[in-house]
Protein backbone atom coordinates (compact mmCIF):
# COMPACT_ATOMS: atom_id res chain seq x y z
CA UNK A 1 0.00 0.00 0.00
CA UNK A 2 1.91 3.14 -1.09
CA UNK A 3 0.67 6.20 0.30
CA UNK A 4 0.95 9.26 -2.52
CA UNK A 5 1.96 12.04 0.32
CA UNK A 6 4.76 11.88 2.67
CA UNK A 7 2.84 13.89 4.77
CA UNK A 8 0.25 11.73 4.95
CA UNK A 9 2.42 8.79 5.31
CA UNK A 10 4.19 10.56 8.38
CA UNK A 11 0.74 11.13 10.04
CA UNK A 12 -0.34 7.36 9.59
CA UNK A 13 2.88 6.05 10.95
CA UNK A 14 2.79 8.16 13.73
CA UNK A 15 -0.99 7.04 14.49
CA UNK A 16 -0.09 3.66 14.02
CA UNK A 17 1.93 3.79 16.84
CA UNK A 18 -1.46 3.62 19.40
CA UNK A 19 -1.86 0.32 20.43
CA UNK A 20 -3.78 -2.22 18.22
CA UNK A 21 -3.89 0.49 15.29
CA UNK A 22 -2.33 -1.25 12.21
CA UNK A 23 -1.38 0.88 8.85
CA UNK A 24 -4.86 0.57 7.32
CA UNK A 25 -7.02 1.69 10.63
CA UNK A 26 -4.14 4.79 10.63
CA UNK A 27 -5.04 5.80 7.28
CA UNK A 28 -8.67 5.51 7.90
CA UNK A 29 -7.89 8.07 11.07
CA UNK A 30 -5.59 10.24 9.03
CA UNK A 31 -8.46 10.95 6.08
CA UNK A 32 -10.88 11.61 8.75
CA UNK A 33 -8.52 13.70 10.83
CA UNK A 34 -8.28 15.97 7.57
CA UNK A 35 -11.93 16.27 6.40
CA UNK A 36 -12.78 17.32 10.36
CA UNK A 37 -13.48 21.01 10.32
CA UNK A 38 -10.62 23.51 11.45
CA UNK A 39 -12.60 23.24 15.01
CA UNK A 40 -13.09 20.09 15.42
CA UNK A 41 -9.50 19.77 14.64
CA UNK A 42 -8.69 21.96 17.01
CA UNK A 43 -10.70 20.53 19.63
CA UNK A 44 -8.87 17.11 18.95
CA UNK A 45 -5.47 18.16 18.97
CA UNK A 46 -5.91 20.54 22.14
CA UNK A 47 -7.53 17.64 24.42
CA UNK A 48 -4.22 15.86 23.60
CA UNK A 49 -2.26 18.28 23.96
CA UNK A 50 -3.85 19.36 27.58
CA UNK A 51 -3.69 15.54 28.35
CA UNK A 52 -0.04 15.84 28.37
CA UNK A 53 0.87 18.97 29.20
CA UNK A 54 -2.13 19.22 32.42
CA UNK A 55 -2.17 15.72 33.83
CA UNK A 56 -2.41 15.37 37.40
CA UNK A 57 -1.80 12.23 39.81
CA UNK A 58 -3.38 11.71 42.73
CA UNK A 59 -0.41 11.86 45.63
CA UNK A 60 -1.42 9.15 47.61
CA UNK A 61 -2.72 7.01 44.81
CA UNK A 62 -0.63 7.82 41.87
CA UNK A 63 -3.97 7.53 40.02
CA UNK A 64 -4.28 10.10 37.32
CA UNK A 65 -6.41 13.24 39.02
CA UNK A 66 -7.55 16.71 38.49
CA UNK A 67 -7.45 16.88 42.38
CA UNK A 68 -4.04 16.92 44.24
CA UNK A 69 -5.88 14.02 45.83
CA UNK A 70 -7.97 12.16 43.70
CA UNK A 71 -11.90 11.48 44.93
CA UNK A 72 -11.03 7.53 45.93
CA UNK A 73 -8.46 8.38 48.11
CA UNK A 74 -10.34 11.47 50.06
CA UNK A 75 -13.60 10.09 50.22
CA UNK A 76 -14.31 9.07 53.76
CA UNK A 77 -16.54 6.43 53.05
CA UNK A 78 -13.38 4.13 52.08
CA UNK A 79 -11.65 1.50 54.16
CA UNK A 80 -8.25 3.28 54.31
CA UNK A 81 -6.27 0.77 55.58
CA UNK A 82 -6.34 -1.82 52.39
CA UNK A 83 -4.69 -0.82 49.41
CA UNK A 84 -5.45 -2.59 46.05
CA UNK A 85 -2.30 -2.72 43.82
CA UNK A 86 -3.15 -2.52 40.25
CA UNK A 87 -0.87 -1.64 37.00
CA UNK A 88 -2.91 1.13 35.43
CA UNK A 89 -6.42 3.27 35.93
CA UNK A 90 -8.16 0.85 33.54
CA UNK A 91 -8.07 -1.38 36.15
CA UNK A 92 -9.33 1.10 39.14
CA UNK A 93 -12.03 1.41 36.46
CA UNK A 94 -12.89 -1.73 36.05
CA UNK A 95 -12.77 -2.98 39.91
CA UNK A 96 -14.78 0.51 40.88
CA UNK A 97 -17.31 -0.81 38.39
CA UNK A 98 -17.86 -3.98 40.33
CA UNK A 99 -19.02 -1.77 43.20
CA UNK A 100 -17.69 -4.38 45.07
CA UNK A 101 -14.35 -2.90 46.59
CA UNK A 102 -14.25 -0.06 49.05
CA UNK A 103 -10.56 0.02 50.15
CA UNK A 104 -7.98 2.25 48.28
CA UNK A 105 -6.21 1.85 45.27
CA UNK A 106 -2.52 2.03 44.32
CA UNK A 107 -1.27 2.89 40.67
CA UNK A 108 2.14 1.20 39.67
CA UNK A 109 1.71 2.72 36.37
CA UNK A 110 3.08 -0.59 34.47
CA UNK A 111 4.72 -3.90 35.47
CA UNK A 112 8.67 -4.98 35.20
CA UNK A 113 9.48 -5.71 31.97
CA UNK A 114 13.41 -5.45 31.41
CA UNK A 115 12.03 -6.40 27.50
CA UNK A 116 10.03 -2.76 27.40
CA UNK A 117 13.02 -1.07 29.53
CA UNK A 118 10.62 -0.68 32.34
CA UNK A 119 12.30 -1.30 35.51
CA UNK A 120 11.71 -0.46 38.87
CA UNK A 121 12.57 2.93 39.23
CA UNK A 122 10.24 3.55 36.37
CA UNK A 123 6.86 2.24 38.97
CA UNK A 124 5.54 3.90 41.70
CA UNK A 125 6.87 1.21 44.28
CA UNK A 126 9.02 3.49 46.42
CA UNK A 127 5.33 5.12 46.56
CA UNK A 128 3.62 2.09 47.54
CA UNK A 129 6.14 1.12 50.42
CA UNK A 130 5.97 4.76 51.82
CA UNK A 131 2.62 4.78 52.24
CA UNK A 132 1.95 1.58 54.16
CA UNK A 133 3.73 2.83 57.36
CA UNK A 134 2.12 6.72 57.01
CA UNK A 135 -1.29 5.37 56.50
CA UNK A 136 -1.25 2.49 58.80
CA UNK A 137 -2.43 0.04 56.01
CA UNK A 138 -3.28 -3.61 57.30
CA UNK A 139 -4.01 -5.32 53.62
CA UNK A 140 -2.23 -5.37 50.34
CA UNK A 141 -4.23 -7.13 47.51
CA UNK A 142 -1.98 -7.65 44.59
CA UNK A 143 -3.88 -7.17 41.35
CA UNK A 144 -1.21 -7.12 38.59
CA UNK A 145 -2.00 -9.41 35.17
CA UNK A 146 -1.06 -13.01 35.47
CA UNK A 147 1.75 -12.33 32.46
CA UNK A 148 5.24 -13.05 33.28
CA UNK A 149 5.74 -9.29 34.06
CA UNK A 150 3.11 -9.24 36.36
CA UNK A 151 3.77 -12.25 38.19
CA UNK A 152 7.83 -10.69 38.47
CA UNK A 153 6.22 -7.55 39.78
CA UNK A 154 3.88 -9.09 42.30
CA UNK A 155 6.98 -11.34 43.22
CA UNK A 156 8.94 -8.10 43.97
CA UNK A 157 6.48 -6.57 45.79
CA UNK A 158 5.81 -9.23 48.16
CA UNK A 159 9.40 -9.60 48.79
CA UNK A 160 9.59 -5.98 49.83
CA UNK A 161 6.31 -6.03 51.93
CA UNK A 162 8.05 -8.35 53.91
CA UNK A 163 9.20 -5.61 55.91
CA UNK A 164 5.80 -4.68 57.41
CA UNK A 165 5.14 -7.96 59.39
CA UNK A 166 1.65 -7.36 60.72
CA UNK A 167 0.83 -6.46 57.22
CA UNK A 168 -1.61 -8.83 55.50
CA UNK A 169 -0.58 -9.75 51.71
CA UNK A 170 -3.22 -10.92 49.61
CA UNK A 171 -4.11 -11.11 46.08
CA UNK A 172 -7.42 -11.53 43.81
CA UNK A 173 -8.99 -14.94 43.30
CA UNK A 174 -8.64 -16.29 39.79
CA UNK A 175 -10.70 -19.40 38.63
CA UNK A 176 -13.54 -20.07 36.25
CA UNK A 177 -15.49 -16.90 35.00
CA UNK A 178 -18.84 -17.24 36.55
CA UNK A 179 -21.22 -19.41 33.67
CA UNK A 180 -18.67 -20.40 31.92
CA UNK A 181 -18.27 -24.22 30.84
CA UNK A 182 -15.52 -26.22 32.43
CA UNK A 183 -15.27 -28.16 29.51
CA UNK A 184 -13.75 -24.81 27.38
CA UNK A 185 -11.65 -23.32 30.59
CA UNK A 186 -8.16 -23.50 29.61
CA UNK A 187 -5.60 -25.56 31.85
CA UNK A 188 -4.16 -23.64 34.31
CA UNK A 189 -7.21 -21.58 34.91
CA UNK A 190 -8.82 -24.69 36.06
CA UNK A 191 -5.96 -26.32 37.92
CA UNK A 192 -5.52 -23.36 40.19
CA UNK A 193 -9.11 -23.02 40.89
CA UNK A 194 -9.32 -26.55 41.98
CA UNK A 195 -6.15 -25.86 43.97
CA UNK A 196 -7.40 -22.78 45.34
CA UNK A 197 -11.04 -24.15 46.28
CA UNK A 198 -13.11 -23.17 49.03
CA UNK A 199 -15.86 -23.21 51.22
CA UNK A 200 -19.16 -23.86 49.58
CA UNK A 201 -21.19 -21.12 51.25
CA UNK A 202 -18.99 -18.51 50.62
CA UNK A 203 -18.89 -18.88 46.84
CA UNK B 1 -17.17 3.32 32.83
CA UNK B 2 -16.54 5.91 35.00
CA UNK B 3 -12.74 8.11 33.82
CA UNK B 4 -11.38 9.29 37.47
CA UNK B 5 -10.60 13.03 35.43
CA UNK B 6 -11.77 15.66 33.04
CA UNK B 7 -9.16 16.47 31.53
CA UNK B 8 -8.53 12.31 30.53
CA UNK B 9 -12.12 11.95 29.53
CA UNK B 10 -11.94 15.32 27.19
CA UNK B 11 -9.23 13.31 25.49
CA UNK B 12 -10.76 10.01 25.29
CA UNK B 13 -14.11 11.79 24.04
CA UNK B 14 -12.14 13.48 21.29
CA UNK B 15 -10.19 10.30 20.18
CA UNK B 16 -13.66 8.64 20.30
CA UNK B 17 -14.42 10.67 17.40
CA UNK B 18 -12.15 8.67 15.19
CA UNK B 19 -14.20 6.03 12.97
CA UNK B 20 -14.62 2.75 14.42
CA UNK B 21 -13.09 4.07 17.92
CA UNK B 22 -14.89 3.21 21.14
CA UNK B 23 -14.42 4.44 24.31
CA UNK B 24 -12.48 1.73 25.30
CA UNK B 25 -10.21 2.03 22.83
CA UNK B 26 -9.78 5.57 23.17
CA UNK B 27 -8.70 5.10 26.65
CA UNK B 28 -6.20 3.12 25.83
CA UNK B 29 -4.84 5.26 23.04
CA UNK B 30 -4.96 8.06 25.35
CA UNK B 31 -3.03 6.25 28.20
CA UNK B 32 -0.46 5.49 25.40
CA UNK B 33 -0.39 9.28 24.52
CA UNK B 34 -0.21 9.99 28.52
CA UNK B 35 2.91 7.45 28.87
CA UNK B 36 4.93 8.01 25.78
CA UNK B 37 8.17 10.48 26.13
CA UNK B 38 7.82 14.23 25.06
CA UNK B 39 9.44 13.85 22.06
CA UNK B 40 7.25 10.91 20.67
CA UNK B 41 4.39 12.92 21.68
CA UNK B 42 5.69 16.08 20.25
CA UNK B 43 6.01 13.75 16.74
CA UNK B 44 2.47 12.30 17.27
CA UNK B 45 0.89 16.13 17.31
CA UNK B 46 3.68 17.73 14.98
CA UNK B 47 2.76 15.02 12.10
CA UNK B 48 -1.22 15.52 12.58
CA UNK B 49 -0.63 19.37 12.60
CA UNK B 50 1.04 19.30 9.72
CA UNK B 51 -0.95 16.92 7.46
CA UNK B 52 -4.23 19.53 8.50
CA UNK B 53 -2.06 22.63 7.95
CA UNK B 54 0.58 21.52 5.10
CA UNK B 55 -1.86 18.87 2.97
CA UNK B 56 -2.26 19.96 -0.99
CA UNK B 57 -4.12 18.66 -3.34
CA UNK B 58 -3.48 17.59 -7.01
CA UNK B 59 -4.48 20.63 -9.04
CA UNK B 60 -5.89 17.72 -11.72
CA UNK B 61 -6.95 15.16 -10.03
CA UNK B 62 -7.73 16.52 -6.30
CA UNK B 63 -5.71 13.24 -4.88
CA UNK B 64 -3.71 14.32 -1.85
CA UNK B 65 -0.30 14.95 -2.47
CA UNK B 66 2.67 16.71 -2.06
CA UNK B 67 3.34 18.19 -5.33
CA UNK B 68 0.91 20.91 -7.20
CA UNK B 69 0.45 18.01 -9.84
CA UNK B 70 0.19 14.37 -8.06
CA UNK B 71 2.87 12.08 -9.74
CA UNK B 72 0.17 10.14 -11.59
CA UNK B 73 -1.06 12.87 -13.47
CA UNK B 74 2.34 14.10 -14.39
CA UNK B 75 3.12 10.36 -15.21
CA UNK B 76 3.85 10.06 -19.35
CA UNK B 77 3.40 5.96 -18.84
CA UNK B 78 -0.63 6.99 -18.39
CA UNK B 79 -3.04 7.16 -20.22
CA UNK B 80 -4.32 10.85 -19.93
CA UNK B 81 -7.67 9.82 -22.13
CA UNK B 82 -9.34 7.92 -19.27
CA UNK B 83 -10.42 9.04 -15.62
CA UNK B 84 -11.33 6.73 -12.93
CA UNK B 85 -13.99 8.98 -10.73
CA UNK B 86 -13.25 7.57 -7.30
CA UNK B 87 -14.42 8.60 -3.97
CA UNK B 88 -11.34 8.75 -1.65
CA UNK B 89 -7.82 8.06 -1.75
CA UNK B 90 -7.88 4.94 -0.41
CA UNK B 91 -9.29 3.76 -3.62
CA UNK B 92 -6.49 5.13 -5.34
CA UNK B 93 -4.04 3.28 -3.54
CA UNK B 94 -6.56 0.23 -3.94
CA UNK B 95 -6.56 0.19 -7.96
CA UNK B 96 -2.86 1.09 -8.05
CA UNK B 97 -1.85 -1.99 -5.90
CA UNK B 98 -3.58 -4.31 -8.67
CA UNK B 99 -1.14 -2.59 -11.27
CA UNK B 100 -4.03 -3.50 -14.05
CA UNK B 101 -5.06 0.36 -14.17
CA UNK B 102 -2.93 2.55 -16.21
CA UNK B 103 -5.44 5.91 -16.60
CA UNK B 104 -5.88 8.79 -14.63
CA UNK B 105 -7.91 9.27 -11.57
CA UNK B 106 -10.42 11.47 -9.83
CA UNK B 107 -11.03 11.89 -6.28
CA UNK B 108 -14.71 13.61 -5.34
CA UNK B 109 -13.84 13.46 -1.42
CA UNK B 110 -16.89 11.63 -0.64
CA UNK B 111 -20.27 11.03 -2.17
CA UNK B 112 -24.00 12.99 -1.61
CA UNK B 113 -25.26 12.41 1.12
CA UNK B 114 -27.82 14.53 2.48
CA UNK B 115 -28.19 13.00 6.04
CA UNK B 116 -24.28 13.23 6.82
CA UNK B 117 -24.59 17.13 5.05
CA UNK B 118 -23.06 16.54 2.10
CA UNK B 119 -24.33 18.45 -1.08
CA UNK B 120 -22.60 18.36 -4.62
CA UNK B 121 -21.22 21.49 -3.71
CA UNK B 122 -19.05 19.70 -1.42
CA UNK B 123 -17.61 16.99 -3.73
CA UNK B 124 -15.02 18.01 -6.67
CA UNK B 125 -17.55 17.59 -9.30
CA UNK B 126 -17.54 20.86 -10.93
CA UNK B 127 -13.52 19.99 -11.41
CA UNK B 128 -13.99 16.75 -13.29
CA UNK B 129 -17.03 18.11 -15.58
CA UNK B 130 -13.88 21.35 -16.41
CA UNK B 131 -11.39 18.55 -16.76
CA UNK B 132 -13.03 16.75 -19.63
CA UNK B 133 -12.99 18.77 -22.09
CA UNK B 134 -9.67 20.85 -21.08
CA UNK B 135 -8.08 16.70 -21.43
CA UNK B 136 -10.10 15.71 -24.03
CA UNK B 137 -11.28 12.97 -21.99
CA UNK B 138 -12.20 9.92 -23.88
CA UNK B 139 -13.90 7.97 -20.41
CA UNK B 140 -14.98 8.23 -17.33
CA UNK B 141 -14.77 5.12 -15.32
CA UNK B 142 -17.49 5.76 -12.30
CA UNK B 143 -15.79 3.05 -9.37
CA UNK B 144 -17.62 4.70 -6.44
CA UNK B 145 -19.12 2.22 -3.73
CA UNK B 146 -22.48 0.53 -4.30
CA UNK B 147 -23.94 2.48 -1.09
CA UNK B 148 -27.30 4.23 -2.06
CA UNK B 149 -24.93 7.12 -1.69
CA UNK B 150 -22.42 5.94 -3.92
CA UNK B 151 -25.60 5.02 -6.67
CA UNK B 152 -27.02 8.62 -6.37
CA UNK B 153 -23.56 10.24 -7.09
CA UNK B 154 -23.07 8.01 -9.73
CA UNK B 155 -26.44 8.76 -11.30
CA UNK B 156 -26.09 12.68 -11.32
CA UNK B 157 -22.20 12.80 -12.23
CA UNK B 158 -23.89 10.19 -15.24
CA UNK B 159 -26.67 13.01 -15.73
CA UNK B 160 -24.01 15.38 -15.99
CA UNK B 161 -21.43 13.54 -18.42
CA UNK B 162 -24.30 13.66 -20.97
CA UNK B 163 -23.12 17.15 -22.08
CA UNK B 164 -20.15 15.27 -23.47
CA UNK B 165 -21.67 13.46 -26.65
CA UNK B 166 -18.33 11.32 -27.76
CA UNK B 167 -17.63 10.99 -24.23
CA UNK B 168 -17.54 6.92 -22.69
CA UNK B 169 -19.13 6.38 -19.64
CA UNK B 170 -18.46 2.84 -18.23
CA UNK B 171 -18.58 1.11 -14.52
CA UNK B 172 -16.21 -1.22 -12.98
CA UNK B 173 -17.72 -4.46 -13.30
CA UNK B 174 -19.42 -6.09 -10.05
CA UNK B 175 -19.51 -9.98 -9.57
CA UNK B 176 -18.63 -13.06 -7.53
CA UNK B 177 -15.03 -12.82 -6.45
CA UNK B 178 -12.64 -14.51 -7.73
CA UNK B 179 -12.42 -17.96 -5.77
CA UNK B 180 -15.53 -17.28 -3.81
CA UNK B 181 -18.37 -20.21 -3.94
CA UNK B 182 -21.92 -18.99 -5.90
CA UNK B 183 -23.62 -21.10 -2.59
CA UNK B 184 -22.64 -18.21 -0.26
CA UNK B 185 -22.56 -15.32 -2.52
CA UNK B 186 -25.52 -12.24 -1.96
CA UNK B 187 -28.06 -12.72 -4.13
CA UNK B 188 -27.82 -9.50 -5.47
CA UNK B 189 -24.12 -9.63 -6.42
CA UNK B 190 -24.97 -12.70 -8.00
CA UNK B 191 -27.70 -11.61 -10.11
CA UNK B 192 -26.06 -9.00 -11.68
CA UNK B 193 -23.01 -10.94 -12.25
CA UNK B 194 -25.19 -13.78 -13.77
CA UNK B 195 -27.06 -10.47 -16.43
CA UNK B 196 -23.48 -8.81 -16.72
CA UNK B 197 -22.32 -11.91 -17.89
CA UNK B 198 -19.11 -11.87 -20.24
CA UNK B 199 -18.11 -14.10 -23.57
CA UNK B 200 -15.95 -16.96 -21.60
CA UNK B 201 -12.60 -16.50 -23.32
CA UNK B 202 -12.67 -12.79 -22.06
CA UNK B 203 -12.75 -14.36 -18.00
Amino acid sequence: MEIPSKILETAVDELATLPGVGKRSALRYALHLLDASDSDFAAFIGALTRLKSDSHYCSRCQCISDTPVCPICSSPKRNQKIICVVENVQEVMAIENTAQYTGLYHVLGGVISPLDGVGINDLAIRELLDRIPAEQTEEVILALPTTMEGDTTNIYIDRQLKQFPNLKVTTIARGIAIGDNLEYADEITLGRSIVNRIPFEKA
